[in-house]
């Protein structure tokens, strides 16, 4: 009679959430917010060619490692999934999601679509979430507002944009981050979050 | 160019949620909670022949009926499902129900267990919340205090309840109502509906 109700959920199982979506939809800030409404996630920093953009704490935001470094730590397997994304070279060392899995949290990642498609590969139980403008129109907006401060390719960057649309269907649940509206796409994160951790049944496998 | 994108979850689909579980474990409390804080919802008022308890108000918390226009309502299919549970008879008025998802809102039904059951046959689709006391102790030590309350037969209202707990398979999702953590539990519940409607795929069907 002492005994809890199985299904109790007040001991979940960790997850594994990455949280993806279209490039300059906000990835960065929506998870930073995250972190700080809810520190108790383990949130698994990658590592990245670029340079730190203004602001960008290096170990927190991104390990910034030099091209060299990066190819090191490949051929090392020290990443666990590793891509060029544009001109950069992006990985997610292998050493913090056995830490992170480890720890009984929840853990935290934040990857380009194709990352997210190969972590959905090797875990496929991790909870996909897609990041994403209302429009096509808006999406087209934002990368034309960054390439005006990053003199990137804006022709690329939005055929690019627009294969990885397509891609939403490898994915869970889909946020839109409304401008301005920031903490609204970090509530419906949350509550993804909180939601997925009270299922009666393990979360089925998407297609 | 202009259109939207095809998974916006800003448009989406009315869905039918079917708030359930343990005899005595504050259904009636969590609901009329959560028509307080989340008024957009069409909560469907269901048929009942027992008395009104302190408080209650025929047609707002259930539509207070006789035993001899019940049976009528149910003989002229008016009833979409109807149980008989202890000694009284409930029954959900086919009527609200149909006005209810032609009216694009998330509609939502209170139900026992058994009606939750029904329900889910005729909609596969429904979404059906379990709630639960923390363990089987606390759901005992409830249903006692709830017999000193209205002297119905405490042994039945056990074995009823253990049996039901076995059908906790039967739903997608299941909340602990904490004693005095009420809004801890409209909290769940209001999760989990926000994240079912930014699910990417429709909901699999619970075995």
């Amino acid at each position: 009679m002492t005994e809890r109700i199985k299904f109790n959920p007040l001991n979940p199982q960790p997850m594994m959430i990455v949280i993806s979506g279209l490039p300059g939809v906000g990835k960065d800030s929506v998870v930073k917010r995250m972190m700080q409404r809810e520190p108790s996630f383990h949130f698994v920093v990658t590592v990245n060619t670029r340079a730190p953009r203004p602001g960008e704490v290096n170990g927190v935001d991104y390990i910034f490692v030099s091209e060299q470094e990066y190819f090191r730590m490949k051929e090392q397997g020290e990443l666990l999934e590793s891509a060029r994304v544009y001109n950069e070279y992006k990985g997610v060392p292998r050493k913090q999601v056995e830490a992170a899995l480890t720890s009984g949290k929840d853990v935290f990642l934040r990857l380009d679509v194709q990352g997210a498609g190969k972590i959905k590969q090797l875990n496929p139980e991790a909870l996909l979430i897609f990041l994403t403008t209302q429009s096509e129109d808006e999406m087209v907006r934002r990368l034309e507002k960054r390439q005006t401060e990053s003199g990137e390719n804006l022709k690329d960057r939005i055929a690019i944009a627009r294969s990885e649309l397509k891609r939403v269907d490898e994915f869970d649940f889909v946020v839109v981050n409304h401008e301005g509206r920031l903490e609204e796409a970090v509530d419906d994160v949350l509550s993804i979050i909180r939601s997925e951790h009270l299922r009666v049944h393990p979360r089925r496998v998407s297609k």
